[in-house]
Parts: C-alpha cells; sequence; structure tokens
C-alpha cells in the first residue's frame, strides 16, 4: 500500500493538450471504460455472490437441529473451498472452451491468468478481464454445491458429501453449463436462462433431489405414518442467511448483464436490480399470506423460503420484465414452496431445508416463465431445456451416489444421527455451554 | 451470463481513429461517464442500505427476549419485502413527482422503469437510471419501517403492524418525504436534510413514538413504580445487526451524494464515507466512556446505540463538516442516547430497543446541528422542518393507529404476551433446542 | 437526496461539438477517469475492509466461552471505534508524512480532508481522493488491533485493553507502517509487503504475543500438566465471522493496488481477488484434510484458522502468484496454523482464538513466499522486515503491556474470571435467556 509520489504515465499524458497524441500514448476511456467498468462489475458481483455461500451456511445452519450444526458449518466452509480449487482445475475451462462440439469440450486445463500488468493492446477491451471472469463464474458454481448440503443435512457422511461436491464442481456442472453459457447445442437452440433458474439453481435441485431419494430420510422424520417436524434450532442465523443471499443476488443476476460499459447495460443492470429485489419481496409476501389463510398463523421458514423461491424465479430472466411482471413471477414462487414443501413429505423425500422446493420447483417456474417476457423464448426451447439438465443432472448425481454408497457409504450410522453427527463424527458441539431443552 | 465472441458496437467504434466520428456513432465517456458512475453508485449504495434491513432484523432479534425472537424476524423481513411493493405500487411517484403543489401530489401511478438497453439519447445523462434510483430510494422506506418495528417489539400484533407498514411505507413516508426530496415547500424554504435525519429517521421515531404511546409499555415493565429491565436474549446477533447498520450507512449517506462522476462529486463521497465512520465511532466511544463514569461499568447495549445515534446524528450532513466536526456531533448524539433511554423509562414509555432515543432524539440533534457547518441553513428553517416532519408523522400514526386499534386492536393477549409472541402467535420457537435460563 | 432538475455543468458542457471546448470546460474521462476509479477502489474496498471489524467481533464472540461473550463484543466495538479516532487524530500522518527520515516522522497533526466540490484542477488526478484514501488506510489499523483482543479474551481488564488500543492504532502501528508505506528505510531497502502480511498481520500478531506471555494463560488451561480445551460457544458465530473476513479480505487485498483506472490496474485488481480467494480456500482445504489425518475427524476451528491463515499467507503479494502459486501458499498457511496451535498450547502460551498461529506465523510465511513469485524480493530484505517489525513492535507492545500492568492492572481478578466477564465486570450476559450446560 505504499503511495508513490511519481506522476504514473498515464495521468501525465492524458493532461497533454491534443487528443491525438493522448491517443497515441494512453489509450483514451473512450476505449477502455468499458473494460474497466465490466471488470468491476464481475468484482463487485463476484463478491456479493461470493457472500451467499455465508448466507446458505447460516441459513442451514439455522434449519438443522442443534446437533448438527458443527457439521453443517464445515460442510459449506469446505464445499465453498473445494468448488474454488476444482473450478480452477477444470471446471473453468470444461464450461467455457470456446469453440467446441457444443456438448462436452475436451479441455481439462487449469485457469490461467493474463499476465500482471496487463496492456490495454493485449486485453479484450469488448469483454472484461479472465481473472474477474473466472472470480464471478466460480462463484455460481459454489451456489450449485451449497444447494445439495441443505438438502442431505443430518444424515450424510461429510467426506462422501464433499467427494460429490468435487464431481459436481468440477465435471457436471460445468459440462451441462457449456450447453448454454459456453455456447453450446442449448445456447444454439435459443434456451434463455439468464443468470441460472435452471443451469444453477435446478441443477444443484436436482442433484439434491437424486442424493435425498438414495439416502432416505432422518430417522423418525416419517414415522407412523405421520411427517414429524423436526424445528430449525436457530431461526434468527436462518433469517440471516436469507438475507444474505437476498443481498448476494444482486450481485448473481446484475452481474450476469455480462457488461456495464454502456448506457444500456448499466441501465439493464439497475432494472434487474430492481426486479431481483421485488421478485424477493413478492415471493416473501405471498408465502406469509397463504401461510396465514392456509394454516392459520404465519411460518417464519415459509416466509423465508417464499422469499428465495421468489429470487430463483425471477433468475432465469431479470432484466426483460416489468416491475409488476417480476412481482407476480416471483409471488408464484413463494406460492410453489407454500404446496410442494409438505407434496415432498407425502412422498417421505426428506429435505431439510426446503431446498428442493426452493431451488428446483421455482427454478422450472422462473425457466418457464421467460417465455411472457422475453419475445425471443420459446416455451418448446425452455422445456427442453429444463429437461436436459434434469435428466443429465439427476442420471449423473444418481450414479455418483450409488458409487458413492457402495464403495464407502453415505449414510452415518444410526446411532450417531440419533446422537446428532456433531459430538459422534466430529466430536466438537456448535453450542457447547447451551443445555439441550 | 453466456459470453458472446463479437466485438460490441460500442468497443468496435471507440478504436476509430478520429473523435469526430466516434461523436457520431457512440457517444463518448465524456458523456455518459458521469451518468454510469451515478448509477453505480446507487447500485452500490442500494444495495449497502438493504442491508441495514438485515441490520435492523439482528439488532431487534438480538434485544428481544428469546421468546419473542420468531415473531420479531417475521415483522422485519415481512416490512422490508412491503415496502419494496408499497413503494413501488405509489410511493415512488408520490414523493418525486415532479412540478407539483409542494404539499401532496396527486400521483397515484406504480414506477415504470426506462426499456432495457436504454440508448444513450434517451438518458438523463446528468442524472442516473430510473431503476437504479428507485432502487436507492425504496431502500430508505424500508428503513423507517425497520424503526417502528424495534419499538413495538414484543406486544404488538403481526397483522396490524403490517398494515401500518403498508400506510407509512406507500403514503405517510412519500408524502412528507415529498416536500423536501420532492422538491416541495420546505425545500423551497431551504430546509436542509442531506440523507435524512429528519425525513427518514426522525419520522420512524415520531410513528414509534405515536405507537407506543397508544399500545401501552409491556406487561411488568414498569411494575410496583420501579423499571424492570428485560435483557435482550442475544447480544452477539445485536452487535452484528449494529455493524451491518453501520456498513450500511455508507450507502445511506454517501449515496446521498446523488452523483459520482466527477472528480468533486466522487470526492465528497469520500469525504462522507469518512464522517459517516467518525460519527458512528465518536457516538460509541461517547457512550461507552459516559456509561463507565455515570454507571460505574460500560454498558454494551448502550454503546451499540450510541454508535447508531452518532450516525443518524450526522446524516442530515454528513458532507460538510471536517473530521473533528462528524467527532463531535457523533459524540453528542451517543450522549443524547445515555440520558434519553431512562427518561422514556421514566415517562414510562416502553422502547424496547432504544429506537425513539436513537432515530428521534439524534435526528433532531442531527438537524439542527447543520446549521454549525452548513452556511446555507437556517436555525429557524431547519426547526421548522423538524416540526412539521413531528406534528405531522405524529398525528397521521396515530389516526393510523387508533383506526387499527378499534377495529381489530393492536395488542396480543396478556397470555400471549406472557407466553411469548412466538409459541402463542406463530407457534414456533426462535431458539427450541435450548432450554431457558 | 433532492433531485435536481437543472442540468449540471459537466453535463451540459460535454455536449458540446467540439473537443476543444469540452476539454476547456470540463476535464475530460481521459484526465479524470483513473482519479474517479482510484477513488471509488478506495470506498469499495474501504467498506469491505470495515466488515472484517465485524468479522473479527463474531470471529472472537464465538469462540470465547459464553461467559464473556458481551465483553468480547464490547471490546470489538470499542477497538474498532478508538482506532478511528486515533488514526484520524495522529496515525494517518504519522505513518504517511511525505518526505521524512525513514523512522519516524514528528508529524503529529489531525487529518485534514480536501474541501467539498474539490474541482479537478486541485485534485491528485494521479491518485485518489485524501478521504478516500484516509478511510482505506484506517481500516487496516483496525484489523491489527483486532487480532489482539482474540489472543488476549477471557482474562484481560476492559479498560488497559483499550488504552493499549489507543498506542496501538495511533502510534506504533503507524511508526512501523511508515518505514514502508509511507516511504520509509524498509521501503528503500526494497522490502516487499503487498497488503500487509508483517506490517498488519504480524504485527497485531507480536502485540498479542507480547500481551499473553505479561499476562499469563486463564485459569485452569494448563492444570495437572495437560491442556484442557475450553471450546468456543458459538460456533455458527466464528464461521460467520470467518465468511466475513473473507469476504473483506478482497478489499484488503484488492485495495491495496492502490489503482484501478487502467486496464492494468483493474486486471491485476481481478488477478488479485482470484489469488486472495484460491488461498483462502486451499488453507481451509489443507486444514479439513489434515486434521482428519492427524486427529482422526475434522475440526471445524482449525478449518476456520486454516483458511484465515491461507488469507493471511497470501497479503504479502496477492499480485504476483499464478492460481496455483496462491492455492500452494495459502495451503502452506493452512498447515502452518494446524502444527503451530498445538506448539503454542505445550509453550502455554494462551492464545485464545488462535491469532498468533493465524496471523504472526502465517503472516512471516507470506511474507517470506514473496521471494518465490517476485523478482525484485530478496530473502534477506524480507527477512530484514520481518525481525525490524518484530523486534519494534514486541518491546514495543511489552513495554505498554508492564507499564498498564504496574499502574493499573491488566488482569480481571479470579473470582471474575472464573465467574466470567460478562456478569463481574460488565454486568450484562450475552445469552441471558439460555440456561448453561
Amino acid at each position: 500500500m505504499k503511495k508513490t509520489y511519481l506522476i504514473p504515465l498515464a495521468g501525465a499524458v492524458a493532461i497533454l493538450p491534443t487528443f491525438a497524441l493522448a491517443q497515441d500514448a494512453a489509450p483514451s476511456f473512450d476505449e477502455i471504460g468499458p473494460y474497466i467498468m465490466t471488470t468491476l462489475l464481475f468484482l463487485v458481483g463476484g463478491f456479493l455472490v461470493f457472500w451467499m455461500a455465508a448466507g446458505f451456511a447460516m441459513l442451514e445452519a439455522g434449519l438443522v437441529r442443534s446437533k448438527n450444526v458443527t457439521m453443517q458449518l464445515t460442510k459449506n466452509i469446505a464445499l465453498f473451498s473445494i468448488a474454488a480449487i476444482m473450478y480452477w482445475l477444470v471446471g473453468f475451462n470444461l464450461m467455457y472452451p470456446g469453440d467446441f462440439n457444443g456438448y462436452f469440450a475436451f479441455n481439462f486445463v487449469p485457469t490461467s491468468l493474463e499476465p500482471v500488468g496487463l496492456a490495454a493492446a493485449d486485453a479484450s477491451l469488448d469483454y472484461a478481464s479472465v481473472a474477474s471472469d473466472f472470480f464471478f463464474q466460480l462463484m455460481f458454481v459454489a451456489a450449485t454445491a451449497s444447494i445439495v448440503s441443505g438438502a442431505l443435512a443430518e444424515r450424510i457422511k461429510l467426506w462422501p458429501f464433499l467427494i460429490f461436491v468435487v464431481v459436481l464442481t468440477g465435471i457436471m456442472y460445468p459440462i451441462s453449463g457449456s450447453w448454454q453459457w459456453g455456447g453450446g447445442w442449448l445456447s444454439e437452440m435459443g434456451f434463455s436462462d439468464f443468470a441460472g433458474s435452471t443451469i444453477v439453481h435446478s441443477v444443484g435441485g436436482w442433484a439434491a433431489l437424486a442424493g435425498a431419494l438414495i439416502l432416505g430420510p432422518r430417522i423418525g422424520k416419517y414415522k407412523d405414518g405421520r411427517v414429524h417436524p423436526f424445528p430449525g434450532s436457530n431461526l434468527a442465523l436462518a433469517t440471516l442467511g436469507t438475507f444474505i443471499l437476498w443481498l448476494g443476488w444482486f450481485g448473481f443476476n446484475g452481474g450476469s448483464q455480462l457488461a456495464a460499459g454502456t448506457v444500456g447495460d448499466i441501465t439493464d443492470v439497475g432494472r434487474i436490480f430492481a426486479n431481483t429485489n421485488m421478485a424477493a419481496a413478492s415471493g416473501a409476501v405471498a408465502a406469509l399470506i397463504l401461510t396465514q389463510v392456509v394454516y392459520g398463523k404465519v411460518d417464519l421458514t415459509m416466509v423465508l423460503n417464499g422469499c428465495l423461491a421468489g429470487l430463483v424465479s425471477i433468475t432465469a430472466e431479470p432484466l426483460a420484465p416489468s416491475l409488476f411482471g417480476s412481482l407476480w413471477i416471483g409471488a408464484i414462487g413463494g406460492v410453489i414452496v407454500v404446496f410442494t414443501v409438505p407434496m415432498l413429505d407425502k412422498l417421505k423425500i426428506d429435505d431439510v431445508v426446503g431446498a428442493i422446493p426452493v431451488h428446483l420447483f421455482a427454478g422450472i417456474w422462473g425457466t418457464i416463465a421467460v417465455v411472457f417476457y422475453n419475445s425471443e423464448a420459446s416455451l418448446v426451447t425452455q422445456l427442453t431445456g429444463i429437461v436436459a439438465y434434469g435428466v443429465f443432472t439427476f442420471v449423473a448425481a444418481a450414479i455418483v451416489w450409488f458409487i458413492l454408497k457402495a464403495v464407502m457409504g453415505i449414510r452415518v450410522s444410526e446411532e450417531a444421527e440419533i446422537n446428532g453427527l456433531d459430538t459422534s463424527e466430529l466430536g466438537m458441539e456448535a453450542y457447547p455451554d447451551f443445555s439441550k431443552g
């Protein structure tokens, strides 16, 4: 952080009187401004999406029982760290291979950054710095893995889960991501998923669903033909996590504009922020009203999930809708959550935090809803994309889960589950000073 | 998030050799740079102020008793969501009507955003995008509602509170806000309130005061002629909430510069950040020292509220003061809190989190303090503004509270209050695993 | 926040047809763009580093026992506030004195900001606004003080600790900081410490080490020749704190580029973000694997500290390494923590949160690791810097601690320590509603 007191070259040259000279020596802001602004968008958007990792960790730690909190926290910080390494090692270049066959790129190379002190002449002035782009994109893959950790909480072993994360973040997500964002076959076909209702959220949901089916429900959850609620241990944390996710989503959707250096682009980013906020608000209000009407009292965890479902719903097309469009798209997301959480329970699919309703079901809805405001999107293509991501991810995830189950087992012992994973697996309680009720 | 590999038009044109041509085809950064930077300021400032919603939620959840935490969290996420919808539906256009009579604009229209991909020729190049402006401004109205929820915690019913929020955020705040920020009569008169010590914070405080008087104190708070402290259940959350608010305040005050694309504007934003930070620090230190001196030991909740009072105090004029000016203005804010919290208790006005001292009393102080550093402000005008906002908000709020009380009742039953709102009203505890001491 | 409907001067002039005229009246973005972007970098970087204060507070509040949480929170918000005031009063100008003897600047003047509405002609167009620079730099000194508060938790008295903070943030840190970042003797010698592995983190660690030795371990920690673990009371908070610190570190390292307005600079900031993230991830994964291998189970607190050690390790040179370089530099940081935490316990040095391994030992490692990727750095110079900061800070801190011990005592009574500092010193529990296990 040393300040230099020399006048840097760019500054010195910029004050020269004639435009022609400045043009020769230092590039004009007309040339470099868009690159600088878009790179900045990726850095700010990226740190906001990074922050979602903390949001998932708090949400999930708040929704599990206190005997499993340390484990849930461990899984969340570990999965983000593993995702960051795997996406560097293979994921980023698998997903953005440049020219490829459209289905699978044999491009297993780690990410390299541009050199220090890049010259303007060597930069992609029409886009942004590679490092900032990599930084932004890697945050998305981590979100996918976080979705899985929530659904499978309180019963899955640590290491098999982390191995699944290795495969999901290094291979599965990048391959299916390349179909659309890498310029692959779905992109050619005209599929539309602006920031990833399907590509990120449904993919996480499908992987979670496969895991939940193979892993089975928690002991006692569906005993004697009834659904036994296992209340979350810390709703303040869960609410904090939801607010963090909401905040991070401005980066998630806004950064996905992928440009910020023209009037049109920065204005669009503003539209996306306003629409994203509206959909979150309307998803929360829909769940608020609906739980009051249906159950006779408001259910905070449903309000939190309704808010998140609103966010997932608007993610496939946060730019084109009006504010009113965002309102109803988000509200339907909230409604979906209120009705599908009990539906999963009826099917005895045990999703601890409601990740499948929020990310998979609202993700499908959001991807369909694109057709209402984006005139270039067709329902058939949207459904094709939804099905393609569903089949690929569900099958691939199921195969990985089955292999892990066969090789090392994926579920903790019955005793460990009853005592809680914190003492049995990690030997460390999250709240050791507080006696349990 | 698909990357396109075509060179966008702006980039292609910018490298053309002559300025004249570039001027014709793509606007120069000299024209569009300020618009882009100010829009960015609103987006970054806006997400920071959004984050304050989480701050209020954590602060209030930490300062209520554990039996009311779920309710407090529910109110906070609900009020933000409702504010977002109401400000879109009517608030924004009521508050910024353009040309109007200066007192009340009959302008009940929802907010519309500019079209996708706005052309530079159609943009307000001297300001910022409508969407970013709307996004930024709506965050302020939510803060006002959060202030009310803290003061009235632990005894008010959920739905009457939320109906009050509908009126406050859709009608009351926008009307009084239009007097100054919409270019109305107080603005004509020369009233000065940079980021809202009065317009946001005192307004929230007046509405809370009216509610606290009509609602009455919590059962047992002023029993047998003594004040019984009801300690907050989670001071870690309360401290987290304070830090979140402090962080968000950089956006609150800094974004209120409303411009960031010139040397003068961005430098002013920096001044505002530094002054805001100083006032928070000095408010905290003042309360730290004063509680040690007066009570013989430091009181953390007073330090937190002192910090917040410092922030409220500097909000009316965070630009003009020197760092030393910010220090003493903030410190007096901290002193005000330490002396007025017990004063309210003496008057048997039960303000659960200290919202009235922090937001109303320090807000009044901050609005008066403008005259010390801003030579264009007059004490008479400042007092006129303070009184105008006070009378209007207190009376309007009281009317709404009385109607709500008459129509549906605003207070939970005695039994519900004693058992806690979480089990009695919502059937969901915030910390179900921990036995109560 | 009043919107004006006049066209501001800059905007009006920018649409004039000829370049020459625009040049005369309003400076071109080619001149002012870098200043605006770098000022913005400091503001965004600064609020991110501010956020680290909350991170330290949550981390430390989560790692102490529940009976000392209020005290830990109080220390953290107080130390930040004091640091903000002291750095204004003397620190900033001691640290950045301009021309000086290289060892100690007799420059005891408070910081002044530039005037409101600075004209471009009066601005340091090659750098950034003074206020933004001050805002950014003051956040660093607060981090140093936070490190000390963690190590000495659960036994040090409040006021002597705060007096130490006054000296550390007003005098000690600024003096030693001036040797490098103020352009002093170490900078002349070619020492390299990009964002402060040594200058910030090791300095905090040395001050903490001196304090820990003089203060002695907590009662019962090393009883009967065994190390007794005192588990942290809230690992959810500790994990939240770690995520906050990780997020803040993007500002810490990225902002230390000190420039963002050219293609080279913004690209470098992107590199720094990506490298910083990688080192955090690899530090966490290293601790994850190592604790599994060495102890047979994963230790979450080690994973958190491994992550932080990865961040400290990359801080001396977050720009030059490749992503792979950042991976192994960070991973070694994680390894250092896993091995040195028990080592300190063997030496009966009681560091409550592991601050000395994380900030001092990983800080030394990071400062040495500079030589692997920065060809201008020499091992001898790096070691010289490490030793110089170590000797100065350890000796100066020890003197201050001894004086405080002699004058007012630094340790609470045995009874107070056993009962907890919250009830005995502050009369306020952090979690009064929860019975202790």
